[in-house]
């Protein structure tokens, strides 16, 4: 099978997730360095790979795909039997694609724009609205209600088991661990224990390392 | 197999999708009308069955699940063989799941909020903010140039066969197509046609008869 590529950033939280994919599935994968700063996500070459303009793109062969979810959901499939599952083996699956969707749906606006507020704008110069900021902050809260209950009859979102739906979290929830959101999660036990024990897999820690080495 | 409830109301773009999805598949479900104008969807019977307080919420017997995209993913999966198959038979699938996160990520976003400003505020006498609305409308051109280069290769989205991917696009284009937007989809021919095709489904006419039933 044709090598694989992954053309991103190390700092984009939506390759993050297609790099955390991978190391928990022990799979090799080359990392091809996109420049955003110069624009490289919206020349022709990189458009051809993803019409959006976004990183990451994912190469194997003739096969291009783009949006890390789908890139994840793929990866999860085609290699169902390397490395951790991420999915619920020998369990319905309904309620994976319910957490999943939950994690796109309920979790990622608010998240995304949060650290767009209070991480991204400062680490750019910019102002952060605080008004909005606060505003997130509370849909947040509410929406952590609801994982903490759910993670009270369960160690982890779709089963007992970490799959593609708590994977799909770290890039943002690492974000916001920096920020003095940070008490939203460490306030509620059960959620506090989830992230505890989905930011310390190995997978991630290689994901946080390509940082630091760039 | 115990009988489907779909709670929800007729006008849920959310709703709407899980709708067309059973009529897709020929299958029989109760649909039991949530009343959100007195907040029944925030009601502590209803947050049992979606702890987020939207519809719609299904149930088959011991099964409750939310979230409009993972139900119709559950119905696509469990009744393959029944009606619409919504998936690319016999052909690989990771095209179907990009399409379908292109749809949730990519076109939602910008469509849902449109259909906000110039459809629902309007009907609740609300301002429309036009500022926002034109920015929208131009976000939403530059998805449609994408979609117009993808259905120039491809009947639909993911393949030559209606999917999920394409199903999951119909409330907000029905809405949108009431509006001064509907322009942006008749002046592309491919995703013209691609809208004509799919808005003509028998399914999706079943969709609009249930918002005449009320």
């Amino acid at each position: 099978m044709a090598g694989i590529k992954v053309h991103g950033n190390v700092f984009s939280t939506a390759a993050q997730r297609v790099f955390a994919c991978l190391y928990e599935k022990d799979i090799d994968f080359e990392f091809v360095p996109v420049d955003m700063k110069s624009g490289e996500h919206k020349s022709e070459a990189f458009l051809a790979k993803n019409p959006f303009g976004q990183v990451p793109a994912f190469e194997q062969g003739d096969l291009t795909l783009f949006e890390s979810r789908a890139i994840t959901q793929y990866i999860a499939g085609q290699y169902a039997d390397k490395g951790t599952a991420l999915t619920c083996p020998g369990k319905p699956m309904p309620l994976l694609l319910v957490w999943k969707e939950v994690e796109a749906h309920q979790f990622d606006p608010i998240a995304s724009k949060l650290n767009w507020e209070i991480v991204l704008k400062p680490m750019f110069g910019m102002t952060t609205d605080t008004a909005a900021a606060e505003e997130l902050e509370a849909k947040l809260a509410k929406v952590l209600d609801v994982y903490e209950a759910r993670l009270a009859q369960s160690k982890f979102l779709a089963c007992d088991c970490f799959t593609l739906a708590d994977m799909h979290h770290l890039p943002n929830i690492q974000l916001l661990l920096g920020t003095p959101v940070k008490k939203h999660f460490d306030c509620r036990p059960h959620v506090s224990a989830w992230v505890a024990n989905i930011t310390a897999r190995p997978a991630w820690a290689k994901v946080l390392a390509m940082q630091s080495k760039q």
